[in-house]
């Protein structure tokens, strides 16, 4: 196994193969069922198995999935991306977040004719040679043109856009700070919009990194709630609940240089992935999918907190509740988070120790109970090592 | 629309937008249908809805796709290629085909420490920016360490091998010259032979892009034709009958490197593609697909070769006759062509005037036959301007 989803980064006794999802339940191989907070490293987003998805996949499935062009599944999807999404005037899809990002900033260059990119240390935006976080078999030319600044922090923003010159192309930003193993940063408004400023200023693009976040926070783009917009924005994940897609939308300034690149995939115009996000961004408007998600975690990481206090044990909760991470005070190694998600794997709640953990409309109260039945003993055998 | 997917590289008069998929068969929006012989530009290769892929999808989708790790079906399914391919120890998955040469491109480095990857002058190997054909918005240091060689030319290839010198970490070889507008050629056995020859004397990897013939000539990967092993292979297109799925095979020289490579995406481990994997295999191999696509090939070839000789009008056919082209004599801005394929099109057949052709198991004789037809329209209408 290999990158996100290999075990050896999950405390041992995790389960590596699965066998079957059903709304926010998930069965690993030996029959296992747990409440999962992971829904798949996001795609997950209406719950597995979601009846109208999988109605709207069946009836497209039926018709037709890859044919020799798009079918009109494409154009009902662009219109509805660019009827939600404030930034947007058009759209284009692939299969993989990194499909939506690399095209960002091979538009970024392609439109100014400039060629350095910004990026947040530690933010990860893909996994291929100019942003995979391990450089193993990666050359330096293949990252000759990326500059770093720290998230939030605009003297280092500037100092960096100051250092591309006259040569800076675009500025991506993750929707918040979600690095692995750190306590997540919502993006502050002021730093937002000095972004916003810098790529105005230089003619270069803002390019939201909404592929992790995207439909969780909000319907409209995560930076929308901070009130800026971006140029381009790269979305996957929770677009298709779970079905491969991916999607880049963008303003007028790009058209014309989107509708120049040469970008394509075998599979990047098929019908089902399409259909399966048509149909996902109904129930999440029908149900107000951010706002239920928002409540679930929020009464996850209430529930949690008061577990802390009650044991006496220290825990940090970060980011927007539908995206939580919890990290041990005073555990360097996470040592103390693995032994405790390991703890409430065994009482059927699937937690990670390190990445942020994502919710999903189909969390019931009845469910973050259930779960936090098995963190209190995750809690309380932590408390009597 | 954009990549290749995009009708404005078809004569005017070519649909954009398709409805359904059946067989051979294909509905554009309008409900005109036609038999198909671009085939999804390769991914469907046993059938629009083939019944026997259906039902593997629809089993696996009622349990689950995508989930938090990978279902059993991975496993079976690396196992399956490990027995069909003769030089695959192991193998891993992702969406498209350029995950697959990207990730192949990306070992070969990893494993050897070395820089320079070998690529034939006009093959195309994917559309990120290392090896898309348009270079708007790719940066000169992103092919910093590209070298190039002319496919079939062993003397331009040992060239490249030497500039290289002892920084050689791959030669990456199409199955067989398959560029865009051009007469396509099988691999001379000599020339393999001495590629193989030449990365055993120097370390690197031997690389097939069998991307886009994969499946279609053997079942053993296409270099086994002319009798040379690489050490890794790139797969998607046909292997899942229009599913998004690529592989990537490779020898045991190259599994530590493999299982230290962080590459990954989010549904690179959903399960239904690689149960519609396993279905499009057992179909492929129950019928003998490679001699069956041959045979229907065969027979359009000789059809076409007949109506050439009977009009009077001469047409190059090359490549093997699972992915034909045919390409007309004195036809430098393929005016003649896009003539004779629009032609074709009115009376149901949809070819393709420049690019690869591909055969399925669901063509039969009498879709041949019918499409022969509509060739000897085609070539009626061409003598008669």
């Amino acid at each position: 196994m290999y990158g996100h989803l290999r075990t050896d980064r999950l405390p041992e006794g995790y389960p590596q193969f699965f066998e079957r999802g059903e709304g926010c339940h998930l069965w690993d191989v030996n029959g296992k069922r747990y409440v999962d907070f992971m829904c798949s490293w996001g795609p997950i987003v209406v719950g597995h198995g979601n009846p109208v998805v999988a109605e709207a996949v069946a009836r497209q499935m039926a018709a037709g999935d890859c044919l020799n062009g798009p079918s009109e599944r494409l154009v009902e999807l662009a219109e509805r991306l660019v009827g939600l999404i404030p930034h947007a005037d058009w759209a284009l899809f692939g299969k993989n977040g990194t499909d939506a990002t690399t095209t960002c900033v091979t538009l970024a260059r392609a439109a100014s004719g400039k060629r350095k990119i910004l990026v947040a240390e530690g933010a990860y935006h893909g996994a291929i040679p100019w942003c995979t976080p391990n450089q193993y078999g990666v050359t330096p030319e293949d990252r000759a043109h990326m500059l770093t600044f720290r998230f939030n922090d605009t003297g280092s923003l500037e100092s960096a856009v100051q250092r591309a010159g006259d040569d800076l192309a675009g500025i991506v930003v993750s929707a918040f700070k979600h690095d692995f193993g750190k306590d997540q940063e919502m993006p502050d408004a002021a730093f937002a919009r000095r972004a916003r400023e810098l790529c105005d200023a230089n003619d270069a693009a803002l390019i939201v990194d909404d592929v992790r976040a995207g439909f969780r926070l909000t319907m409209r783009g995560s930076w929308d709630l901070v009130g800026v917009q971006p140029d381009l924005s790269a979305w996957s994940k929770a677009i298709a609940n779970g079905h491969a897609l991916a999607a880049v939308t963008g303003n007028d300034r790009y058209r014309e240089a989107a509708s120049k690149l040469y970008v394509t995939g075998s599979f990047w115009c098929s019908a089902v992935s399409m259909a399966a996000a048509l149909a996902t961004l109904d129930v999440l408007e029908s149900v107000d999918g951010p706002a239920h998600m928002r409540a679930m975690g929020q009464r996850l990481r209430d529930g949690i907190a008061a577990q802390s206090a009650e044991f006496g044990i220290g825990v940090r909760q970060s980011g927007p509740p539908q995206m939580p991470t919890v990290l041990f005070d005073d555990d360097p190694d996470c040592e103390k988070g693995n032994f405790f998600t390991l703890e409430a794997l065994k009482h059927g709640a699937y937690l990670h120790p390190r990445h942020n953990m994502f919710l999903s409309t189909a969390h019931t109260e009845a469910d973050i109970d259930f779960a936090l039945n098995a963190t209190r003993e995750a809690f309380k055998a932590l408390a009597a090592r």
